[in-house]
Protein backbone atom coordinates (compact mmCIF):
# COMPACT_ATOMS: atom_id res chain seq x y z
CA UNK A 1 0.00 0.00 0.00
CA UNK A 2 2.23 2.46 -1.03
CA UNK A 3 1.52 6.50 -2.22
CA UNK A 4 0.33 5.75 -5.37
CA UNK A 5 -2.09 3.17 -4.36
CA UNK A 6 -3.31 5.38 -2.07
CA UNK A 7 -4.04 8.22 -4.22
CA UNK A 8 -5.70 5.96 -7.25
CA UNK A 9 -8.44 4.81 -4.61
CA UNK A 10 -9.12 8.21 -3.36
CA UNK A 11 -9.49 9.19 -6.77
CA UNK A 12 -11.87 6.11 -7.47
CA UNK A 13 -13.65 7.05 -4.15
CA UNK A 14 -13.96 11.01 -5.21
CA UNK A 15 -15.62 9.60 -8.91
CA UNK A 16 -17.83 7.27 -7.33
CA UNK A 17 -19.25 10.00 -5.01
CA UNK A 18 -22.01 11.23 -6.63
CA UNK A 19 -22.84 8.12 -8.37
CA UNK A 20 -26.25 6.80 -7.27
CA UNK A 21 -27.17 3.80 -10.16
CA UNK A 22 -24.48 1.92 -12.07
CA UNK A 23 -24.76 -1.36 -14.15
CA UNK A 24 -23.51 -4.44 -12.09
CA UNK A 25 -22.59 -6.90 -14.46
CA UNK A 26 -22.16 -11.00 -13.50
CA UNK A 27 -21.38 -14.09 -15.10
CA UNK A 28 -24.64 -16.15 -15.95
CA UNK A 29 -24.39 -19.59 -14.34
CA UNK A 30 -23.60 -22.35 -16.43
CA UNK A 31 -22.61 -20.45 -19.86
CA UNK A 32 -20.14 -17.50 -20.80
CA UNK A 33 -22.84 -14.82 -20.93
CA UNK A 34 -22.84 -11.41 -18.80
CA UNK A 35 -26.33 -10.34 -17.20
CA UNK A 36 -26.21 -6.59 -15.99
CA UNK A 37 -28.86 -4.94 -13.99
CA UNK A 38 -29.07 -1.36 -12.73
CA UNK A 39 -27.78 -0.89 -9.16
CA UNK A 40 -28.08 1.75 -6.33
CA UNK A 41 -24.59 1.97 -4.43
CA UNK A 42 -25.26 1.63 -0.88
CA UNK A 43 -21.42 2.77 -0.09
CA UNK A 44 -18.23 3.09 -1.51
CA UNK A 45 -15.50 2.12 1.45
CA UNK A 46 -12.32 4.65 1.82
CA UNK A 47 -10.35 1.51 0.15
CA UNK A 48 -12.47 1.58 -2.68
CA UNK A 49 -15.08 -1.40 -1.56
CA UNK A 50 -18.37 -1.31 -3.27
CA UNK A 51 -21.49 -2.26 -1.09
CA UNK A 52 -24.94 -2.96 -2.89
CA UNK A 53 -28.14 -4.38 -1.15
CA UNK A 54 -29.62 -7.48 -2.79
CA UNK A 55 -32.06 -10.58 -2.06
CA UNK A 56 -30.15 -13.55 -1.14
CA UNK A 57 -33.19 -15.38 -3.68
CA UNK A 58 -31.70 -13.29 -7.18
CA UNK A 59 -30.18 -15.04 -9.49
CA UNK A 60 -27.70 -12.10 -9.61
CA UNK A 61 -26.73 -13.34 -5.79
CA UNK A 62 -26.67 -16.90 -7.36
CA UNK A 63 -24.62 -15.57 -10.54
CA UNK A 64 -21.92 -14.74 -7.81
CA UNK A 65 -21.50 -17.58 -5.68
CA UNK A 66 -21.05 -19.75 -9.20
CA UNK A 67 -18.54 -17.01 -10.06
CA UNK A 68 -17.06 -13.92 -8.04
CA UNK A 69 -15.79 -12.01 -11.29
CA UNK A 70 -17.72 -8.97 -11.86
CA UNK A 71 -17.89 -5.60 -13.49
CA UNK A 72 -19.31 -1.79 -12.56
CA UNK A 73 -19.95 0.27 -15.43
CA UNK A 74 -21.14 3.90 -14.98
CA UNK A 75 -21.26 6.11 -18.15
CA UNK A 76 -23.04 9.39 -17.43
CA UNK A 77 -23.36 11.60 -20.26
CA UNK A 78 -24.89 14.46 -18.21
CA UNK A 79 -22.04 14.49 -15.50
CA UNK A 80 -19.13 13.01 -17.96
CA UNK A 81 -18.40 10.36 -15.46
CA UNK A 82 -17.53 7.01 -17.44
CA UNK A 83 -16.00 4.41 -15.13
CA UNK A 84 -15.31 0.73 -15.96
CA UNK A 85 -14.36 -1.13 -12.95
CA UNK A 86 -13.24 -4.81 -12.56
CA UNK A 87 -13.16 -6.75 -9.42
CA UNK A 88 -14.45 -9.65 -7.19
CA UNK A 89 -17.41 -10.20 -5.59
CA UNK A 90 -18.62 -11.90 -2.65
CA UNK A 91 -22.50 -12.22 -0.92
CA UNK A 92 -22.03 -11.08 3.03
CA UNK A 93 -24.47 -11.98 5.40
CA UNK A 94 -23.06 -9.62 8.36
CA UNK A 95 -26.74 -8.08 10.22
CA UNK A 96 -24.16 -5.10 11.66
CA UNK A 97 -22.62 -4.23 8.17
CA UNK A 98 -26.78 -4.21 6.93
CA UNK A 99 -27.14 -2.02 9.79
CA UNK A 100 -24.71 0.65 9.15
CA UNK A 101 -25.60 0.48 5.22
CA UNK A 102 -29.40 0.56 6.12
CA UNK A 103 -31.40 3.32 4.51
CA UNK A 104 -35.14 4.36 5.11
CA UNK A 105 -35.63 4.00 0.86
CA UNK A 106 -34.82 -0.06 1.09
CA UNK A 107 -37.80 -0.78 2.80
CA UNK A 108 -39.71 -0.79 -0.40
CA UNK A 109 -38.00 -3.82 -1.52
CA UNK A 110 -37.31 -5.01 2.50
CA UNK A 111 -40.68 -4.20 4.03
CA UNK A 112 -39.29 -6.54 6.86
CA UNK A 113 -36.35 -3.99 7.07
CA UNK A 114 -33.29 -5.46 8.56
CA UNK A 115 -35.21 -8.71 10.10
CA UNK A 116 -35.98 -9.52 6.34
CA UNK A 117 -34.34 -13.44 5.91
CA UNK A 118 -33.71 -12.75 2.42
CA UNK A 119 -31.52 -9.84 2.53
CA UNK A 120 -28.15 -10.23 1.89
CA UNK A 121 -24.77 -7.65 0.85
CA UNK A 122 -22.90 -7.59 -2.20
CA UNK A 123 -19.44 -6.35 -1.35
CA UNK A 124 -17.26 -5.38 -5.09
CA UNK A 125 -13.57 -5.20 -4.40
CA UNK A 126 -12.03 -3.79 -7.28
CA UNK A 127 -9.13 -5.00 -8.62
CA UNK A 128 -8.69 -2.28 -12.01
CA UNK A 129 -10.57 0.83 -12.42
CA UNK A 130 -10.63 2.79 -16.23
CA UNK A 131 -11.80 5.76 -16.11
CA UNK A 132 -12.17 8.99 -18.49
CA UNK A 133 -13.50 12.24 -16.89
CA UNK A 134 -13.08 15.69 -17.14
CA UNK A 135 -13.81 18.75 -15.59
CA UNK A 136 -13.69 21.10 -18.90
CA UNK A 137 -16.65 21.88 -21.60
CA UNK A 138 -19.14 19.30 -22.67
CA UNK A 139 -18.23 19.39 -26.22
CA UNK A 140 -14.18 19.08 -25.08
CA UNK A 141 -14.80 16.33 -22.80
CA UNK A 142 -16.77 14.31 -25.86
CA UNK A 143 -13.43 15.11 -27.72
CA UNK A 144 -11.36 13.86 -25.69
CA UNK A 145 -13.43 10.75 -24.08
CA UNK A 146 -13.31 9.55 -27.81
CA UNK A 147 -9.66 10.74 -28.43
CA UNK A 148 -8.84 8.27 -25.29
CA UNK A 149 -11.12 5.76 -26.83
CA UNK A 150 -9.60 5.59 -30.31
CA UNK A 151 -6.36 6.59 -29.74
CA UNK A 152 -5.85 5.44 -26.46
CA UNK A 153 -3.51 8.11 -25.42
CA UNK A 154 -4.44 10.41 -22.17
CA UNK A 155 -6.72 13.56 -23.57
CA UNK A 156 -5.39 16.83 -22.59
CA UNK A 157 -8.18 18.49 -20.76
CA UNK A 158 -9.25 15.48 -18.60
CA UNK A 159 -7.75 12.36 -17.53
CA UNK A 160 -7.83 9.00 -18.96
CA UNK A 161 -6.28 6.40 -16.69
CA UNK A 162 -6.12 2.61 -15.60
CA UNK A 163 -6.13 2.31 -11.58
CA UNK A 164 -4.80 -0.97 -10.79
CA UNK A 165 -5.47 -1.45 -7.16
CA UNK B 1 -40.29 -11.86 -37.63
CA UNK B 2 -43.62 -11.98 -36.50
CA UNK B 3 -45.52 -8.77 -35.11
CA UNK B 4 -43.63 -9.11 -31.70
CA UNK B 5 -40.40 -8.94 -32.84
CA UNK B 6 -41.27 -5.42 -35.07
CA UNK B 7 -42.28 -4.02 -31.87
CA UNK B 8 -39.21 -5.31 -29.51
CA UNK B 9 -37.04 -3.58 -32.15
CA UNK B 10 -39.11 -0.67 -32.35
CA UNK B 11 -38.71 -0.20 -28.89
CA UNK B 12 -35.05 -0.71 -28.59
CA UNK B 13 -34.76 2.11 -31.33
CA UNK B 14 -36.56 4.40 -29.24
CA UNK B 15 -34.63 3.81 -26.31
CA UNK B 16 -31.39 4.34 -28.02
CA UNK B 17 -32.39 7.41 -29.73
CA UNK B 18 -31.11 9.64 -27.18
CA UNK B 19 -28.21 7.73 -26.27
CA UNK B 20 -24.82 9.52 -27.58
CA UNK B 21 -21.96 7.33 -25.18
CA UNK B 22 -22.82 4.12 -24.01
CA UNK B 23 -20.03 1.77 -22.38
CA UNK B 24 -18.70 -0.90 -24.90
CA UNK B 25 -17.96 -4.48 -23.36
CA UNK B 26 -15.63 -6.83 -24.95
CA UNK B 27 -14.09 -9.80 -24.36
CA UNK B 28 -10.27 -9.50 -23.80
CA UNK B 29 -7.96 -11.75 -25.59
CA UNK B 30 -6.33 -14.83 -23.87
CA UNK B 31 -8.65 -14.10 -20.65
CA UNK B 32 -11.82 -14.65 -19.03
CA UNK B 33 -11.20 -10.77 -18.15
CA UNK B 34 -13.86 -8.07 -19.76
CA UNK B 35 -12.79 -4.80 -21.11
CA UNK B 36 -14.21 -1.77 -21.55
CA UNK B 37 -14.85 1.73 -22.65
CA UNK B 38 -17.24 4.64 -23.63
CA UNK B 39 -18.12 4.73 -27.25
CA UNK B 40 -19.73 7.22 -29.49
CA UNK B 41 -23.09 5.52 -30.71
CA UNK B 42 -22.71 6.42 -34.50
CA UNK B 43 -26.46 5.02 -35.40
CA UNK B 44 -28.65 2.94 -34.69
CA UNK B 45 -30.25 1.42 -37.78
CA UNK B 46 -34.01 0.45 -37.73
CA UNK B 47 -33.59 -3.44 -37.40
CA UNK B 48 -31.69 -2.74 -33.55
CA UNK B 49 -28.07 -2.88 -35.31
CA UNK B 50 -25.71 -0.26 -33.46
CA UNK B 51 -22.70 1.21 -35.51
CA UNK B 52 -19.32 2.96 -33.95
CA UNK B 53 -15.87 4.07 -35.17
CA UNK B 54 -13.30 2.49 -34.27
CA UNK B 55 -9.41 3.02 -35.01
CA UNK B 56 -8.68 -0.07 -36.49
CA UNK B 57 -5.47 -1.01 -35.12
CA UNK B 58 -7.08 -0.66 -31.57
CA UNK B 59 -7.37 -3.03 -28.79
CA UNK B 60 -11.37 -3.57 -29.21
CA UNK B 61 -10.94 -4.22 -32.29
CA UNK B 62 -8.49 -7.01 -31.85
CA UNK B 63 -10.98 -8.26 -28.64
CA UNK B 64 -13.61 -8.23 -31.32
CA UNK B 65 -12.12 -10.19 -33.92
CA UNK B 66 -11.29 -12.75 -31.14
CA UNK B 67 -14.81 -12.90 -29.85
CA UNK B 68 -17.99 -11.56 -31.66
CA UNK B 69 -19.63 -11.55 -28.05
CA UNK B 70 -20.03 -8.14 -26.63
CA UNK B 71 -22.30 -6.08 -24.42
CA UNK B 72 -23.54 -2.50 -24.57
CA UNK B 73 -24.18 -0.80 -21.05
CA UNK B 74 -26.48 2.29 -20.40
CA UNK B 75 -27.10 3.45 -16.93
CA UNK B 76 -28.31 7.06 -17.48
CA UNK B 77 -29.30 8.13 -14.01
CA UNK B 78 -30.68 11.73 -15.77
CA UNK B 79 -32.81 10.10 -18.05
CA UNK B 80 -33.96 6.98 -16.39
CA UNK B 81 -32.36 5.18 -19.24
CA UNK B 82 -31.07 1.99 -18.30
CA UNK B 83 -30.22 -1.12 -20.72
CA UNK B 84 -28.24 -3.89 -21.14
CA UNK B 85 -28.25 -5.32 -24.81
CA UNK B 86 -26.06 -8.62 -25.40
CA UNK B 87 -25.21 -9.56 -28.84
CA UNK B 88 -22.75 -10.32 -31.56
CA UNK B 89 -19.88 -7.52 -33.25
CA UNK B 90 -18.01 -7.81 -36.14
CA UNK B 91 -15.56 -5.62 -37.80
CA UNK B 92 -17.08 -3.68 -41.13
CA UNK B 93 -14.71 -1.87 -43.69
CA UNK B 94 -16.81 -0.90 -45.85
CA UNK B 95 -16.04 2.53 -47.37
CA UNK B 96 -19.94 3.33 -48.69
CA UNK B 97 -20.83 2.68 -44.71
CA UNK B 98 -18.50 4.77 -43.48
CA UNK B 99 -19.48 7.90 -45.71
CA UNK B 100 -23.15 7.08 -44.66
CA UNK B 101 -22.25 6.98 -41.04
CA UNK B 102 -19.14 9.92 -41.48
CA UNK B 103 -19.42 12.81 -39.04
CA UNK B 104 -17.46 16.09 -38.90
CA UNK B 105 -16.71 15.98 -35.36
CA UNK B 106 -15.16 12.09 -36.35
CA UNK B 107 -12.48 14.29 -37.86
CA UNK B 108 -10.72 14.80 -34.49
CA UNK B 109 -9.78 11.07 -34.59
CA UNK B 110 -9.79 10.80 -38.05
CA UNK B 111 -7.56 14.07 -39.45
CA UNK B 112 -7.01 12.20 -43.00
CA UNK B 113 -11.22 11.68 -42.86
CA UNK B 114 -12.42 8.81 -45.00
CA UNK B 115 -9.43 8.40 -46.55
CA UNK B 116 -8.20 7.36 -42.89
CA UNK B 117 -6.81 3.78 -43.32
CA UNK B 118 -6.77 2.52 -40.12
CA UNK B 119 -10.42 3.36 -39.78
CA UNK B 120 -13.10 0.81 -39.17
CA UNK B 121 -16.35 0.04 -38.33
CA UNK B 122 -18.19 -2.44 -35.42
CA UNK B 123 -21.18 -3.77 -36.09
CA UNK B 124 -23.38 -5.04 -33.35
CA UNK B 125 -26.27 -6.88 -33.58
CA UNK B 126 -28.35 -7.56 -30.22
CA UNK B 127 -29.05 -10.97 -29.46
CA UNK B 128 -30.66 -10.09 -25.88
CA UNK B 129 -31.87 -6.88 -24.21
CA UNK B 130 -32.79 -5.99 -21.06
CA UNK B 131 -34.19 -2.60 -19.94
CA UNK B 132 -35.33 -1.08 -17.31
CA UNK B 133 -37.33 3.09 -18.31
CA UNK B 134 -39.74 5.16 -17.05
CA UNK B 135 -41.33 8.02 -17.82
CA UNK B 136 -42.83 8.95 -14.03
CA UNK B 137 -41.20 10.79 -11.55
CA UNK B 138 -37.81 10.20 -10.43
CA UNK B 139 -38.43 9.37 -7.13
CA UNK B 140 -41.12 6.58 -8.16
CA UNK B 141 -38.14 5.43 -10.98
CA UNK B 142 -35.86 4.77 -8.15
CA UNK B 143 -38.07 3.35 -6.71
CA UNK B 144 -39.21 0.45 -9.70
CA UNK B 145 -35.29 0.45 -10.91
CA UNK B 146 -34.85 -0.84 -7.49
CA UNK B 147 -37.72 -3.22 -6.88
CA UNK B 148 -37.55 -4.57 -10.55
CA UNK B 149 -33.80 -5.25 -10.03
CA UNK B 150 -34.29 -7.03 -6.29
CA UNK B 151 -37.43 -8.54 -7.05
CA UNK B 152 -36.98 -9.10 -10.38
CA UNK B 153 -41.02 -7.98 -11.20
CA UNK B 154 -42.37 -5.97 -13.71
CA UNK B 155 -42.42 -2.70 -11.82
CA UNK B 156 -46.25 -0.83 -12.09
CA UNK B 157 -45.19 2.90 -13.35
CA UNK B 158 -42.56 2.25 -15.40
CA UNK B 159 -41.54 -1.08 -17.83
CA UNK B 160 -38.62 -3.74 -16.71
CA UNK B 161 -39.11 -6.64 -19.76
CA UNK B 162 -36.54 -8.65 -21.38
CA UNK B 163 -36.73 -8.77 -25.37
CA UNK B 164 -34.90 -11.30 -26.98
CA UNK B 165 -34.15 -10.62 -30.87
Amino acid sequence: MNEDYNQNVKKLVEMMEGVRVCMLITREKDSEDLSGRPMNVSKIDNDGTVWFFTKASSPKAAEIEESTKVSIAIANENSNNYLMIHGSAILVNDKIKMKELWNPILKAWFPLGLDDPDMSLIKVMPHEVNFWDSSSSKMVVLFNILKAIVIGKEYEEGEHGKIIL
